[in-house]
């Protein structure tokens, strides 16, 4: 096979290898089996860290600096990015509401997506069309009210009083004016990168889910799943939006329910919207070999997953796919159907995880090795 | 790749697949993925059960059934090859003289080889120019003295008394007249099939390594060994053969020393001679693929075991060479060179072998599935 142009656009291999880090592993590997051949690299992030940095190194753009809040409306100075054309922004939810922000002090009860809302504010102030927000990694169960907040949406009690509503606040919202939202919101167009189907509330709502490990006891993920499950109804009947059972409205303390239900955001699937936003067609066009790969490949990864999402665009341009996993399980024929041409497993030898783990580097290379001779038989 | 003809040339997979189930396995899957291809298997045997079934599976020929004694001297009828055109015979010892023979009555100090060499007699009568000894799964530790003495070979104690040595008497041989071996043997090439370096006695002799598994206490190693030992000193004293040193001489209960005190016989690594006795040269002219594999591959394996072996003359032909293996560990870039393409390995998860072992067969058919499908990639 002759090899001119190689995209590589690889899940991270969870608890090993970041997608950065198989990227470079391939790239290298590349440049040694093909020396000729052009590269690109598309590090996947699921909205989590690193997403901003993903859609930066992809497309292009820059990273903006903003002061805003965080998760306990403290000050500090958070990043997003504006890619090249400055139509669109990137921004992290976690950048300004995330776990590693709050630390030893972790409190689902009080913490405030607020400093979202600021830099999504900035964002639109700057001209922006679309924004992209990554939910993942959130400290927060506020239903996106701080960050509807900033964007000019006023709540208030049952004695009219405007207040931010955070996680244990949520029951006390009487009403909600949605009419003092920055008005250009209306014509940007929000994305919201989103990988979990959980519910707004309920058994497998974001209070019982996740609401633990943002650090709630369990007298305090009641009071959290009331809270939203109480703002829904509030949302349903004066904003007239249905979010009790929008499916992802859970995800990121139901911020992706709150964005939903205040700011008419889409919620999709994270590699949607990132080969969406860098333009996968195009970065394919006469490519002769896609590397996609994730940790673990089986049945249920076959949904809306890197790889499925991957091979279906690259079907359409007749671009063959190899993936690169750390196992295969199960009845994973439809892949191929998907646009997968072949799948190869990196384990070396029969070796428990425990232990394989840490040689996932070596056997990714030995691996690609053996794959691009293969490929170079003719 | 437009693929015509593959020729399937693997190794056990130790513990899971024998080489014939992974011929058949690999048959399938080309049957599917190729189905125009023509497909020639070669089973490997190395020497074992099953060598002549290999060969003669390999080249066509006959099975010669024959009256002969066990390892206890009683009669019994065994069976070994002649291969077409009548001019190879190809004789597995442990036809008559393995450890299955004896089950529980193991006692390599009484076992003896005289069988086997009833029946290289008769392969002799029958007209054959050469005789492919297989080695391996022996109940005996008689240095071969009981074939040599079924050829022909006299041996005397210290009474000029005639016997047949087996392992405890071997030290009583104080004699050896070879005059009396059968005249038409000296235009016989024997060639034993032997894959272990163990010299006949010693440390790493045939008595220490190999006679506890037949059945040795700890004072019959040291009786083996010494009996050994001394065997090795009349054979050259009065043979003026030397074969304290050679190589692979403890092979088999030292049968091989034997061998080639007595018969001339040359030691040969059993892949070495298999694919010399198939014609391998002209077996895979015109393959436009050869797949071979092993249990595990590392360092130690490439030498003189079948990749290698198969890889040589591979490349020199100049045709592919794709390893499907269990496992590889190690440095094992010279294999390359050594004319292998590529190596893939059939561990679909990170698992311990304790758990794989049960899904070898599974595990190779989605191996094959996706380097065949590689190679339909163009």
């Amino acid at each position: 096979m002759d090899i001119k142009k190689i995209v590589i656009v690889p899940d991270s291999f969870k608890g090993t290898l970041s997608s950065k880090q198989i990227c470079e592993i391939v790239k290298s590997k590349i440049s040694s089996s093909f020396p000729l051949a052009k590269v690109i690299a598309v590090p996947i992030a699921d909205g989590g860290e690193g997403t901003v940095d993903c859609f930066l190194n992809a497309v292009g753009g820059q990273q903006i600096e903003c002061e805003t809040v965080n998760p306990f409306f403290e000050k500090m100075v958070a990043s997003y990015g504006i890619l090249s054309g400055n139509k669109i922004a990137v921004i992290e939810m976690a950048a300004c509401a995330g776990l590693p922000l709050v630390e030893d002090r972790k409190n689902p009860m009080l913490a405030t997506t607020y400093g979202v809302g600021v830099l999504i504010k900035d964002a639109i102030e700057r001209g922006v069309k679309e924004i992209v927000l990554g939910l993942g990694g959130s400290a927060t169960n506020d239903f996106g009210c701080g960050a509807a907040a900033a964007l000019g949406v006023q709540f208030y009690n049952v004695k009219k009083e405007n207040f931010i509503p955070v996680g244990e606040t949520l029951s006390l919202v009487e009403e909600i004016n949605a009419k003092g939202i920055i008005p250009s919101l209306k014509d940007i167009k929000i994305t919201v990168m989103c990988d979990v189907d959980n519910p707004v509330f309920g058994p497998n709502g974001a209070a019982y889910v996740y609401a633990p490990q943002k650090g709630a006891t369990p007298d305090q993920v009641e009071v959290l799943n009331n809270g939203l499950k109480h703002i829904c109804q509030v949302v349903e009947g004066q904003l007239g939006k249905t979010v009790s059972a929008l499916v992802g409205g859970g995800a990121a303390g139901a911020m992706a329910g709150g964005m939903y239900a205040f700011c008419n955001a889409t919620i999709s699937k994270g590699i949607e919207v990132l080969l969406d936003t860098v333009r996968f067609e195009s970065l394919i066009e006469n490519a002769d070999l896609i590397i996609t790969g994730e940790g673990k490949m089986d049945e249920q990864s076959l949904q809306g997953k890197v790889i499925s999402g991957v091979a279906r665009r690259a079907k359409k341009k007749g671009v063959p796919v190899i993936a690169i996993v750390g196992g295969v399980e199960g009845e994973i024929g439809s892949v191929y159907e998907m646009g997968v041409n072949s799948i190869f497993t990196i384990n070396q030898l029969p070796e428990d995880f425990s232990i394989s783990r840490f040689k996932s580097k070596e056997n990714l290379e030995r691996t690609l090795e053996n794959v691009f001779r293969l490929l170079t038989l003719r």
